[in-house]
């Protein structure tokens, strides 16, 4: 089967289709017992992200468990950030740079680099994952978008304050936009990369969008957002995500992607409006609904898809990733309704 | 002055004021030099909130220092939990309750309690503020909604994900219900109580809500933070702030506040048409804006007036509290601005 022949790229390219392809963000992942044993064996999880055949492995553990639509390879978005020169860590607080941006000497550093001689590890396992993936199912590659790198890259880690990144962008703007021309360029370069290796669509997380408002976004992140989609020259469909991002729904509609991914605090059927019906939306069951009893997930499930039943361009999926507690039978119930729904295949 | 004559009150009630009465959630705390060298002597957080002299002396600093038209007292949300019964201590990670709730026992063991008698510190540390404020300077009292509080209770502190309050509210929904019958009751009592101690207006605090999608608040929380509306009958002006809630935002217009408090991701002007000028708003400078140079500060903060200038109930606020790494002058900026606009006083 040709990729454009899959259900997810169909969708995602606003064809007309059978029903709504579903896939889950974070899908491999701790809340599967599969997936623990890995890494249990692993050591750690940047050891697996840069194991092509344990990346690949649990990548499609999920797709192999629920027979989702598509399989998102298995991997971190600060990678590249790791590539340009920041050492990177992850411990029980998640991802910690240790040698945080804050001064132009550290900008100017960091180095653009050729994704195919460093993250040689992110094509393996794309490689290994296409060949073990079911014919029907898509491989979906991704990124970090641009200002969502810079908080990492200038906080050191997670942020509850954003008060370095801050700091730089309001007092050092002629800096902070030096670090984000950077981040822009090798996003799209990592993004075409994928691409070469066998991704069918990717995805573009600008994870901490809403940190901003709508004013700031625009000022000081979406320019970026939208270069990365300039420079990006792969013909496969991209989709951008925002976060809790209802704020910005509008604008990032209008940066290039193909398809924007809602929150589950955003009204789907109103995304669709909102987004004039030029662009596929993901979305967007509440991930915390996945601790519901398993009918229930699967009644929810039923109402989200029947709300936008008959619009095209819908691509099943949680409003955020799947939490790390979750019960993988609430998986299963959310995949199993979004197969069956609509038809009696 | 009586306390209807007090500016946020006027604006609170929607009549006619000169200007746009400002204050800021979280006023008093770390960001202040002099908050800190009391902190620094009073061994820790909870020992400060139980110490009325120490209570009254930092919510009266930062009115000292800007002369905003509002005392916050210095408290915290989760006190009534501990009256209730329930262990409760702050550490680097924030609050943090060791014996959360998780079964029937447990819930049943909670105690509604008579704050006179159980949190006389409050009561003490609000006289002790009121002496100590300029005539002109309101007096805000303030407690947790008893979604928000149940979520303490039952994570035992800050959560990422939630999950025991989901697996609670999904699969021991009768249970869960019962606890918040207890937190609604409570919760009433306590703003009661603190108006009777002098408090002038009233925040409910659901810093939690958007945890929830809509589904989920309208059935699992509104109607708790509505019933502790109808159980407080304190004669003060009241108002609900629900975290970055704008997809709540016409459902906690309509529990029962005269006031509700909106994101600075909310459009401001927008929050007043889609409550139908029925309510008064608070809001909603960006807390990171104050990273800003001052004169942007007071750029923004001038944009924000104009925004809704000419309209009833405006009371100047950020949209979430100041965060301890804010420079004082930006503060200041927020403040002189607010006090300045629109005249030649």
């Amino acid at each position: 089967m040709h990729s454009s022949e899959r259900l997810l790229i169909r969708a995602l390219r606003r064809e007309d289709v059978p029903r709504a392809p579903v896939w889950l963000m974070r899908q491999a992942g701790r809340y599967l017992p599969e997936y623990r044993a890995v890494r249990a064996k692993a050591g750690g999880f940047l050891e697996m992200v840069k194991a092509p055949e344990l990346a690949a492995e649990v990548t499609l553990q999920p797709v192999r468990r629920f027979g989702m639509d598509a399989a998102i390879l298995f991997s971190d978005i600060l990678v590249p950030l790791e590539a340009m020169g920041m050492p990177l860590l992850f411990d029980e607080r998640g991802p910690v740079l240790p040698e945080p941006l804050r001064e132009a000497r550290h900008v100017d550093a960091l180095e653009v680099v050729d994704p195919a001689a460093t993250m040689g590890f992110v094509g393996d396992a794309l490689r290994l994952t296409r060949a073990g993936l079911p014919d029907e199912t898509a491989l979906v590659g991704f990124c970090g978008a641009p200002f969502t790198l810079a908080s990492y890259a200038v906080e050191g880690g997670t942020s509850r304050n954003y008060a370095h990144l801050r700091r730089l962008m309001y007092h050092e703007t002629a800096l902070f936009e030096r670090l984000l021309d950077k981040l822009a360029e090798q996003v799209a370069r990592h993004l075409d990369y994928q691409a070469a290796c066998g991704a069918e669509a990717l995805v573009l997380f600008d994870t901490w969008a809403a940190a901003l408002t709508r004013e700031d976004y625009l000022r000081h992140a979406l320019p970026w957002t939208r270069r990365v989609f300039e420079r990006c020259t792969a013909a496969v469909p991209r989709v951008v995500f925002g976060g809790a991002a209802d704020h910005l729904l509008e604008d990032l509609a209008g940066v290039g992607a193909d398809g924007v991914a809602v929150d589950h605090r955003t009204d789907l059927a109103g995304a669709f409006e909102r987004t004039g019906g030029r662009l596929a939306v993901q979305g967007n069951l509440d991930p915390g609904a996945l601790f519901a009893p398993p009918a229930e997930v699967a009644r929810r499930t039923r109402a989200l898809l029947e709300s936008v039943a008959g619009r095209r361009g819908h691509v099943l999926n949680l409003g955020h990733g799947v939490m790390k507690e979750t019960d993988p039978e609430a998986v299963g119930a959310f995949v199993r309704t979004a197969l069956e729904f609509g038809g009696d295949a």
